[in-house]
């Protein structure tokens, strides 16, 4: 079944809040999200600024331990014009180079749908007007935490939340375990574009029209976010240092590679050793992001 | 001038060690590198295991302060079979699965130089004849480090070293400052091919037949190894943890921009907000490697 | 006005929920925490495990932006036997040594309030019956968080939580950020004693009776937890890695000597240079915890 | 046998060089240190800055894989003004913290041996004369590195070197792992006092009259710097982050508890468990530097 909803009030934490709408496993929903300053495809402001999710959504089978399969079917910017912070956060250079960081005003990018490029507006600097490709992706989405605990939309967790992943893009399946009843699936912080790491602090923030199908694998248990395209299979970490991240994707991977392609556990390592590939998301948050990635080629030797 | 250089005995440090050749900038040397166990084209252990070093090589035009050009143009495996570890590092999963972890054989891998690709020998595990494409590159070069310090080849850090970065592969250049009369360039530790992160503590290690073409670059001051390849330019940071690595990659790419591609500060800043890319070098060593990227296509609208 | 509480339900996170006792500014409440595994005085289990609290104590003056002044009156074991884990966790020791720690059944240790020991109960280990001092401290409180969230008490932040500072004992006063109207202020996870960092996960887990006087400073704004006692001022950094606690507690030190105690920046800055110290909280959880400490009589030299 | 020696050169790295003095096993030496500046008693720069180093000593009876005991008999400050850094590096605080710190003048502190005391001479704030107690203490020394290395007085490592560690005062007994024939121990870097973490970048930094006795334990091999003093026992752990400098430090002290405490691994285990106490040394190096220590009390229950 395909549903369309409009939201009339976001999130700012992801948890065990009354869901806006029930669905099947199998169905599909076709909504909005707000910008990350919480402004809609008008630009009009309609909530506080911070991530403010859409949703949540349940999924009438979704029952702890299992595991929801979000797939993302269309993530569409549906406006002109997005915006972005242009200097750096200090966390991403050395200390001792913090000083020399220019003041920050926003950067306006306008966003052309039908030439799938985003231009710098502004003449902010003596860059010019920096054309680039859209890659338009979502910042933050995920589902209610383990331990009915509500998550700020500023980091993120097992749970997902604001991974910041340059992946996360139309086409591509993502699951999460689920943690609560009905898994409560929230989405939002669409970005046009993004540089990795997300390290000034933002994507290119715009309004998105966006279609997920969710699905539920019933008995199913995951520990963190996995994903595949049409390329790869992918497992994500959030925590920090970014070793810790690693750390966690790559486990996760060991743990996927056993679990549903039949290798024992030297098999699974073997095939990572000289095979595995890492990217980064998100370097700004609380909790910062890495995904562990397998290019599906080495899987069909397996 | 080409040089053929032959070599007789190596470094396990790069250090203010006595030159094997001296060569003019923009001289050319086709030499050899053992595995790092110290094995040669015949698979015969001629020196002590431990990413064993060719050179030093003095640049008759380096000085301190300078940098030194690295073009690789050739890094081509010398013989039909690599080894490699095969389980994962226990810093790499999580603390609490490291007892999961299998017990470590050695790989085998045959590499077959016309066909670019390294097939799994042994069948140590379910996996299969595994079959993966040559990236023949480099894990550890660079130069004599800064103050006279002589650092282990299991290291890494402004003078570059063990960083194994995929990236190194034939036709990348690299730049490395310069800390001691004449710079002392040492090369080895070649990998037939490497996963990201180097997880497992080796890519499939080789000995190797290199060409390298060395410049100097008078008066021109850097702080990390940079590179540029086809698509890219990049830089290089080594330290740990993660973090650190990408923010002295971050900080030196800011530098870069700004003191050759005529950005002011503002403008350097807004090309990396939404184009920068990062790749994992090392995260193995006691110093780990981040690289930190930008398409040379968008460098274009500057 | 003096409130004696007996709680009936307790919370697994902080967070926003009803209070279970309103009280004013310097009301004192005598109450009781259960164990870290959920078990009272009797030894019965009474909730479910994970650092269960008493409350949230509502105080009826404190609104966000203002401070919560909790003074720890008295924390007392209220049953002779208490637990512990025994092995160190795996992340505080070499990742290469993990496979080497042994298998960890659980420790029992009596309590002896009168004298003032702990003593190692069960023939575990060729140890023998250790005995050492009591410390009585919380392990685990604070308030309502930032943001309307509802955070698990297996971590700590800018709102307090699982920090595991041997500083938390009666006497000591601490001083917390208020998010939420009323505070809500949350109490439990007794140690009778613990070792620096929590390095095998628990301390010697027990009940307490615990009596705390709270106090609102209206109007003062503090970032993050603060301390003080006999000896020192104090404040509390929650994060990871260990070196991001230490810059949060040292920020917030500098913060407190320029708002509160007339230095000028320069001023903090000497002051802090030859005479900070710093304390290792809990390094077990998400979050660690350290201490940024300044000796009371280098403030009489202000 | 007791020597007295004075210094004619300096070393501003730990390295395989050629020794200045030979002594036996047991023997004492009385020399001198400058300052990290390199200035001497009479306040003269006779050295080039960074932490120069008196030394190296042979010691003819160690050999690789021993254990050098170094004493500190006598660590006195021999002129009667220090110099330090004033303002907190950058690195301690929180990144979006920095452009708030003030510009750093070095600081001028009178010392008084008689008294016990350093004062803050300089008017460079309203921080008053502040006056603090001595402390006298060696920030950098050390042993020459594992592999033929020439390790930078700037950080350290399995060797020692700039550790920066508050408990390295008169009386207390330090060993070092033997890498070198001969030891080859340097020392150097005196403080007449210092705060936890040197976080600043310097102690008070002084030149000092110092009296070491050097001992050789055969055969005994242990991996990091361990210490004693009358309290208690430690282990040193240099890396960073500061996590990894206590797993490092925490692994040193189950070994030696294992190995040399009749304990086996879970007494070992319990004993830390609740007992174990940390110091930072330095968080500003490139290594950062954890102490685990246990009170020598809670040994005698073993």
């Amino acid at each position: 079944m395909h549903h369309h909803f409009i939201p009339t009030h976001y999130f700012r934490s992801l948890g065990p809040f009354a869901p806006v709408l029930r669905v099947r496993s199998g169905d599909s929903i076709s909504t909005t999200t707000v910008d990350a300053s919480g402004s809609d495809l008008n630009g009009v402001n309609v909530t506080p600024r911070g991530n403010p999710q859409t949703g949540p959504f349940y999924v009438e089978e979704a029952e702890p331990g299992d595991t929801l399969v979000v797939k993302l079917d269309r993530i569409q910017p549906n406006r002109r014009s997005g915006w972005a912070r242009s200097v750096v956060a200090p966390n991403v250079v050395d200390p001792s180079f913090v000083k020399q960081l220019p003041d920050a005003p926003l950067a306006e990018w306008s966003v052309d749908i039908d030439c799938g490029t985003a231009t710098l507006e502004s003449p902010l600097s003596n860059l010019g007007r920096l054309t680039i490709p859209l890659e338009p992706m979502l910042g933050c989405f995920g589902v209610a935490p383990l331990r009915q605990q509500a998550i700020s939309t500023a980091t993120s967790g097992e749970h997902g939340g604001n991974m910041d992943y340059r992946g996360f893009v139309t086409g591509t399946t993502v699951f999460f375990p689920v943690f609560e009843p009905g898994g409560l699936f929230f989405l939002g912080d669409g970005h046009a574009a993004q540089g990795d790491g997300e390290i000034v602090g933002t994507g290119i923030e715009i309004s998105m029209d966006v279609t997920v199908t969710l699905r539920v694998l019933k008995g199913k248990t995951i520990q963190w976010p996995r994903g595949e395209n049409a390329d790869s299979i992918f497992t994500v970490g959030n925590a920090r240092p970014l070793d810790q991240c690693l750390q966690h994707a790559t486990t996760e991977m060991l743990r996927w590679l056993e679990q549903d392609y039949e290798l024992e556990s030297l098999g699974a390592n073997l095939l990572l050793s000289q095979c595995v590939r890492y990217d980064l998301g998100n370097m700004f948050d609380p909790a910062y992001t890495m995904v562990c990635k397998l290019p599906k080629r080495f899987l069909k030797s397996g």
